[in-house]
C-alpha cells in the first residue's frame, strides 16, 4: 500500500521504544512535510549520535570524550559518589542542579527472576572505584524495590571493613500525590521511615 | 548537561509531533542502544523518504513515482472518486480491502475561521478531474464537522448540472463506542440520519 521508502521509515520508526505501527506511520508522515534541511539534521544527528557517544571509562555516563565532562570537572566533591542505574538517572540529578559529588552508572539491578547477577551490572568496577579514589560517601539512588534492595545489599556487605558511608535517597510517598492511589509497598516504606519533625 | 551530538538528536525528535523533551530524550537514549546497522538504516529511510516521495500527479497520493498505483492500476473503477483530506486516509480505506475506485487528496476542508477558503485546496483540480475523466461518483470521505459539511456544500454547488452522483460516508455513533460518552454533535447526527431497519 505504501511506496517502499515510507515502509522503510515506518520499520524503522517501528524500532524505537514505545513506537507502535499507527505511530510510526504518523512520524513517517510528518517526515514527508518536514523542510528537507531539518530531516536532513536528523539523519545526521542519528549517526552522529551512534558513532561519537560512548562510555566515560570511569562512570559510565554517556560521552564524546574518554572521560566525562563530571568526571573530569574541578569543581565537583570527588569524595561522594552517587549510584545510578543509568545515564538516564544522572541527567536527572544534573537538572536539579543541588549535587556536587561524582556518579557511577552500575547498569542494572541484580534480579534473580531475570537471571541478572552481581557479575552482569559493574559492582567490581564500582567497589574498585570507591577502593581507589578513597570515595567517602556512596549515595544508592536505585529504582526503589526489591531489586534495588537486594543490589544495595550487595555492596554494602562487599564494602565491609573499608570507611564509607552508605546511603540511599528518601523513599516514600512523592510530592503531591493522594495517599489514597499510593501503592501499599510505597506507603509501608514511607510509615517505617517516617522522619520526626517536632 | 548532555554532549552535544545527544542535544541535536534531542531537538531533531522534538520536531515531530506529539514528542516532547521527556520523549526525545528517552527515543534518543534508545537510538545509542540500537545496533549501528539499525541505525544507519533509520538514517538512510529518513533522507530516502524526503527525496523520493512526491504527489501523485492525479489524486495527490504520495508515490515515488508519477502517478500512484491505485491512479494507474487496471483494476481499479475508474468512474468512483472518493474525496478525502490527506495520504492517511487512502491508507485507511485501502487497509479495509473493500473500495476499487479511485482517490482524490483535496488537501484540507474549506474553513473561515483558519483562513482557508477554496482557492487553498485541491477543488478546481478536483472538478476538472470529474470532467475531464467522466466521473459518475464522487464519494465524500471528510472529518465530520462544519468544515467538512462546507466544503462538501461548495463541491456539490460546483457540480450542479453534471451528471455525477455526490454520496457521503455515513456518519454517527462509531461501533463499540457507549451512547453515554459519545458528544452532543455525534448523537445528533445519528438521530438525524437514523436508518429503517425493518
Amino acid at each position: 500500500m505504501y511506496p517502499s521508502s515510507i515502509i522503510k521509515l515506518i520499520e524503522s520508526f517501528k524500532k524505537l521504544p514505545t513506537i507502535g505501527e499507527k505511530s510510526a506511520e504518523r512520524l513517517t508522515f510528518s517526515i514527508i512535510n518536514l523542510d528537507k534541511d531539518v530531516v536532513l539534521d536528523f539523519s545526521e544527528a542519528l549517526v552522529s549520535v551512534k558513532e561519537k557517544i560512548n562510555e566515560c571509562e570511569l562512570c559510565g555516563n554517556l560521552t564524546e570524550q574518554d572521560i566525562c565532562l563530571i568526571c573530569s570537572s574541578k569543581n565537583r566533591n570527588k569524595k561522594v559518589l552517587c549510584v545510578v542505574e543509568d545515564p538516564q538517572s544522572i541527567i536527572m540529578f544534573e537538572k536539579l542542579g543541588v549535587y556536587d559529588g561524582l556518579y557511577f552508572i552500575i547498569n542494572g539491578l541484580i534480579s534473580p527472576l531475570e537471571d541478572i547477577g552481581p557479575g552482569d551490572i559493574n559492582i567490581d568496577k564500582l567497589i574498585k572505584r570507591i577502593k581507589e579514589e578513597k570515595i567517602e560517601e556512596i549515595i544508592m539512588a536505585l529504582k526503589p524495590g526489591i531489586e534495588g534492595e537486594a543490589t544495595t545489599l550487595y555492596i554494602i556487605k562487599l564494602l565491609e571493613g573499608l570507611k564509607v558511608i552508605v546511603s540511599r535517597i528518601a523513599q516514600g510517598v512523592p510530592m503531591g500525590a493522594d495517599i489514597q492511589y499510593i501503592d501499599s509497598l510505597t506507603l509501608e516504606r514511607a510509615l517505617e521511615d517516617r522522619k520526626k519533625i517536632s
